[in-house]
C-alpha cells in the first residue's frame, strides 16, 4: 500500500531541528487524510543489523553491554549500523567478526523490522550465523566497552521465552531462529 | 546487574538538546568503563503498551494505519502511550477499547522490552486480550487515522512468520501469543 491508499499522510515539509553525530531529529509537516495538516517528530537514524552466531555444538556468542539509554547492563546479539557502501548481509559478518571473533561462513536472514515506527526510520535486519570459524578481525570500537557470553541456545531460548532478555532485536532473532535451530 | 558491575556506564550530565511534543532529545555525558568520559544522544520518550485482541472465534482485531517515520500504511496491533496515573494493564483496555470498540474480559501480559535501547528510553509492555465484549469507547484520537482489519490468528500468524509485518511490537506480540492461543 502507498500513495493511493486512503490513510496516506503525505509529507508536505521536513524541519531540521537538531542535527546529531548519531541521529537528526526532524518535525514531519504531513498532510492528514481528512485535509487537516499535522506535525510529527521524527528520528532519523541509520539503518542496523543483529545476528545471532551459533556454533556447530549449538552454542551461542553474545554479549553483555551497558546501554545508557535504559541504565541498564544487558545480555543481546552482536548488533550494529550499516556503514556507507554495505549492504546488510556484509554488515552482519563484520559485526560478527569484530564483536565475537567468529566468521560465519553461513548467514540466514530473518526479518527486517521497524523497531520504532511511530518516531523512528530506522529498520533493523536480522540474521541466523551458522558455520562459525576463527576469524582475526576481533576489533571492538574503542568506545564500546563488552563482555563476551556463551549460552546453548537451548538455555537462550528458554531464557528469552521466561523474559529474561529486553531488547527486541534479541528476543525476535532468537524466537526466529528455533525452528531453523531445531531443524537445520 | 547494575552500578557494581564492570561495564557501567555512569551518566554524569544530561544536556536538554530539544523539548518536543512526543520526545525530547538529550545529550548524556558518561563515565566509561576505563574512566575516560563520552556522550550519547539519547530520546526520551513515553512508555507504551501494544494488545492484541482475539476474539472467541480466535479472530483478531487489529488495525491499519500509516506511518510517516517510515512512510508505509502497515497492519499492526493496537498500541498508545500510557497516560498520567495509568499503568500498562490500564492503557492497554483503554487502547484496546478506544481503537477496536472492544473490552476484554481477560488480559495476559506477555512481554515489558526496550524498542531502541541504544538510544531511547522507551519501553512497550504487550499484552494478549481475550473474552472481548462490545465496549462503547470507540473513540480514535482526532488526528489518528486508521482502518480496522480482522484476521483469524492463524492466519495473522502465518502473515508473521512469512515477514510480512514489520513492527516490532505486533511480531512480538504474535509469536509470543502463539502457544497461548493454541492452549488456552
Amino acid at each position: 500500500m502507498n500513495a493511493q491508499d486512503n490513510l496516506f499522510e503525505k509529507v508536505l515539509k521536513r524541519d531540521s531541528l537538531y542535527r546529531g553525530k548519531y541521529m537528526d531529529l526532524e518535525r514531519f509537516h504531513i498532510k492528514l487524510p481528512d485535509g487537516r495538516t499535522g506535525t510529527r517528530e521524527i528520528v532519523r537514524v541509520k539503518n542496523a543489523v543483529a545476528v545471532l552466531p551459533v556454533d556447530d555444538n549449538n552454542v551461542t556468542h553474545i554479549l553483555r553491554q551497558h546501554r545508557p539509554a535504559i541504565g541498564k547492563t544487558i545480555l543481546e546479539i552482536p548488533a550494529g549500523l550499516i556503514d556507507e557502501g554495505e549492504n546488510a548481509a556484509q554488515a552482519a559478518v563484520r559485526e560478527c567478526e569484530e564483536e565475537t571473533g567468529y566468521k560465519p561462513r553461513k548467514l540466514t536472514e530473518l526479518l527486517t523490522y521497524a523497531h520504532a515506527e511511530g518516531y523512528s526510520t530506522g529498520f533493523i535486519t536480522l540474521f541466523l550465523a551458522t558455520q562459525l570459524e576463527h576469524s582475526n578481525r576481533f576489533n571492538p570500537d574503542e568506545t564500546e566497552f563488552f563482555e563476551q557470553a556463551e549460552l546453548p541456545f537451548d538455555t537462550l531460548y528458554g531464557k528469552v521465552r521466561a523474559g529474561e532478555f529486553i531488547d527486541s532485536k534479541t528476543i525476535l532473532t532468537v524466537l526466529l531462529s528455533k525452528e531453523l535451530i531445531d531443524k537445520p
